[in-house]
């Protein structure tokens, strides 16, 4: 099979061009656009000089993440959440998503009471904006932790290992790294997995679009997933110059 | 290792007592209550005579699925979310893996324009809440169907394949299969598995709740799921007398 | 009049089976489900160490109460009011009832600084969910505070009166007590009354569904609902090994 | 007993002063200021040439109520509803109150495809706001119907009944009739009795605030409404000019 | 140009008919209700003894407003904006267009940690409600403030400024002072202006409703709107007897 | 007065650095990046092909506009509004804004039943986010139009008027233009314009901050406004290559 069966051409276990912004605003402390492609992420990491009330008083910090799209970063509008007042299902499952993959990133009993907020909003999407916001929100929190540690008020950045995701799918039978819009809004099986650089999963979740699929298509796609974030890993070490 | 390290005292590959209880109460078409150990789950299955406004015309059928638990479901009692005014990140996450899983169940070309209704709610948590919710909800759907089919209004169940759900983890270090509430709160990895009775994936959702986990976890644990859907699915098979 | 006019066969001053099961779910310190026939409502009563903000450091106790039905509970599946993100004026309004009604069956000053929460969740309706709702709450409000006893942190149990609800109405021009689905949707004035086991009343709420009702007919209901619950009385602390 | 222990030095059976203004309002079909004593409710009747969804095509008319108080129409300032964004479970129980009440005055079949909104809102508090409401609330009908009589809409005006309400309620250990303010805080029993010109229930609502009633002051309270109500039915009928 | 072009024969420059009557209710510590023709507007002025979060600890006071429309106070009946759950954009735009015009009257460091909440509700609407509720607000907040001077809680009102506000606009292409309904709904350009009894600005709001405008214009309807103000700012303290 | 008072630098009547930047995002019909110094707002411009139900069949289209800020594009975080479930009374405020600036830019009976809904997100804010959506929506708006005509969905541009708008203000006692966040936070007049490129006024929205103005004050501070909308109308020409 070779890579002319994706509308971009790509091979199948190619990633798009991906592109890791820092400082894109100027206020947050962390402050990341990610590209993957034409996806489009800002990342923002701010540091709150207190925890939410179930963690007061037991020294230890806590990070959140929230998720939200333009209303036409998408190919047509999609309606304002503030606006309709409340938050889609889907967003508050990728907010969540994304918040559990960072925490596993750092050590929230090593940075004192404060929150980290990650805040990751697409600007335009076109396949796979919650692998590409977990992917940049690492740099952006990792960022905001140089500027804590840089204030002096934390000793070191409390890392414990550098996180990435990426989606892997079948795309008309074979699978494929990276799905972007046209293969993600045709393809039978979407599978989003968060790696730690040390190679071991953080979140794995696989869904049969169409088809159910078997265990040798799981390990197929797994395979790809894992050759893709230590790409990724790589690229977030050389944004940040470590 | 024996079955001693958990706290039931059962063996790491035994899934706790499983009942499925059909006609449970009396309205619905389908309703069932199902229970995995002290975890109980009534689903029931309504039949409503239209599809949503996206579907109208098309001249398909429609599948959804609702979510709750009892405000004393659990240890302590939690809010009430009719009250609060809102459903939970969780619920909603919750609800849509049910509705993608029943979805994957039934074919929704062929039973005309009507929607079918899943309302899943807990009236006793101990762990595993969602996937005995999947499994119940599958034999509630099958019963509508039936009815269905009884008033002359479809010509046969639109069944594609039988899915059931389970959950495994890492506990103390050793995978095990259907993780109680004891198990669930004290596990570094849980993993949630819907699969057909052609032994296909339809969802596997597994998080790293302390430690990431490596890929020779990640097939211990599919394999213990594997093992004991095969045996919910005989399980749903013999509460419908097929 | 022969019982023959109502559907059930009834006669005219006659209850439905009624029963009372304590110890219906595991977790909550109170839990009864109360059946009058067709109609089930799972009550679970909660304590709570703590009052509303409004009682603080007044050293009583506080007593609340919330009423559900599940969706499809009843005849049609009714739209979930977590999913709608709103109680109707119906839920409200039971649920107020249960509350005034319970309070007056204990002494909140006699219990310290905690709430006891009342769940009322009804899982099959036939009419009558909010008397039967009271008159199994009482049960669980009494096994919680058997609970709170036996921890030692009340010497004794508050009871003021026991208090039971039941309806009657005006079924095809005759006064009937207790009112099913059947008898309830076509009657002419329908009333639901909650007395105390000393004879006297807490509330009476009597409507006109069709045509106003004279003085007479009321004091007919009312005898009805007089030995109704006086029967209920019995059952209660038949129940409850009194 | 003489009236001398009311705080307002009425007999127990005085109703307060009561007004009826009519065209308080000029936009509204009708809009009668009513008071009682001090407490003072405007009540518009709105008529709306459509019908909900579920009477469309039926060719019967609707009839709905709604109720607020503004922020400082209390002793202190309540939170505005419109602010907090929902209406309390008092509010709602007495909207649906006052619509009870109204539908059955009117004969619902006789006006046609039409929907009279009934808006009342409470300008100054002193006890009684739901009673005064209904009772301003039926010459603000009479008159929105009177309006559609002279359009030549409806060839005479649908009335049923003239309805009226009052509150009695247990002061200081004797019923007394029409409670204010005062005596509605420091009651035993408050009951609301709504009522048609023939002398017939429409609601009853009693409730033991303290102490449980027997049947003997149920009896007296019912007897002192029925009078009160006849006299607000013949002030009603004053003020329209019938 | 005479004023025969106006719906209601005014001069261009001429006010409707304005009444200011204090202690129309009798809970709040100001209570006026304000009349421009028909426009009628209740402002209470209600003072609490704590002020937001964002203040405690300050020493300082605040002042704050809120809006609303009875339901059929205007033409056709709008929606309670309670029932709906939510302020409408209008409505919010308008309250805090009110809070900021009296916290340029009042010296908020001078009256203690008091908030003092101005409600302004609209009993009947008939153009230039908003500009009528500022200008009746100020009565019924400067009553507040004389209560609590007579209570010994402050020393002095906290007054730096009467304000009162008018709207002006171009209707039929000429420049007119105090636009009512008819007016309002037909003009090309609306403005509200808010000023000082020092003759000073506080707010000006132009909108052009057709057209734009020009400079010319509007210097015009400054003009009116200067000479307006100071009508008001007279009556607003003969009404308080200064 | 030399332009040192500025904390910029700039002088009095000195715009920041305006960038235009068209096709900043593929999908949207309009989208324009917009930046007044360090001012970042993403406006985008999408058409629907309906319109709000009050102008269905009339024939004409409708144009409406929403804002927003992105979290962490202020110098603290602000709450999400899609996360606390409604948007602000200042984000309403200011979308209404936009909305009527932008409806007197363009001829909405000449585009037929169409919406042309205007997004202007704030991806970094530093003063001054109003009235650079508003320069900027129109870029997006006329782009919007030109792909419209360019499908032969309409023959010309509906253009009626360009418009534009400034803040300006009274700083350390100054009139400015063009208030970057420093001087907004500390100034005691602010004003926002907006103008068509006739010269003609759309809106004048001026407040006092602190200290009322005076009627000369107002007139500079529009001299300053005339000015520099002058010249934002050419750079948006320019844009365009008009």
């Amino acid at each position: 099979m070779t890579s002319s069966h994706r509308p971009s051409a790509r091979a199948v276990s190619q990633l798009r061009d991906v592109r890791l912004t820092r400082h894109y605003t100027k206020h947050a402390e962390g402050s990341v656009l990610v590209e993957f492609g034409d996806t489009r992420v800002l990342c923002t990491a701010s540091i709150e000089e207190k925890v939410p009330g179930f963690l007061k008083g037991k020294g230890q910090g806590w990070l959140t993440a929230e998720y939200g799209m333009l209303p036409r970063s998408t190919h047509t509008r999609m309606d304002r959440e503030a606006a309709k007042g409340k938050q889609s299902g889907r967003t508050q499952e990728i907010q969540r998503l994304i918040g559990r993959a960072l925490r596993a990133a750092f050590d929230l009993e090593a940075f004192g009471e404060r929150t980290l907020h990650l805040d990751c909003d697409v600007l335009q999407a076109d396949g796979g904006t919650r692998t590409a916001a977990i992917t940049g929100a690492m740099v952006a929190a990792y960022d905001a932790f140089s500027v804590l540690k840089s204030r002096g008020l934390v000793e070191s950045i409390p890392l414990k290992h550098f996180v990435a995701a990426i989606s892997v799918g079948v795309y008309k039978g074979v699978p494929v790294l990276d799905l972007d819009y046209l293969e993600d809004s045709d393809c039978d099986t979407d599978m989003n997995v968060v790696m730690t650089d040390a190679g071991h999963f953080v979140e794995v979740q696989g869904t049969a679009e169409g088809a159910a699929f078997d265990r040798a298509t799981l390990n197929s796609l797994l395979d790809l997933a894992q050759q893709g974030i230590a790409t990724l890993n790589t690229l977030q070490k050389q944004a940040l110059g470590l």
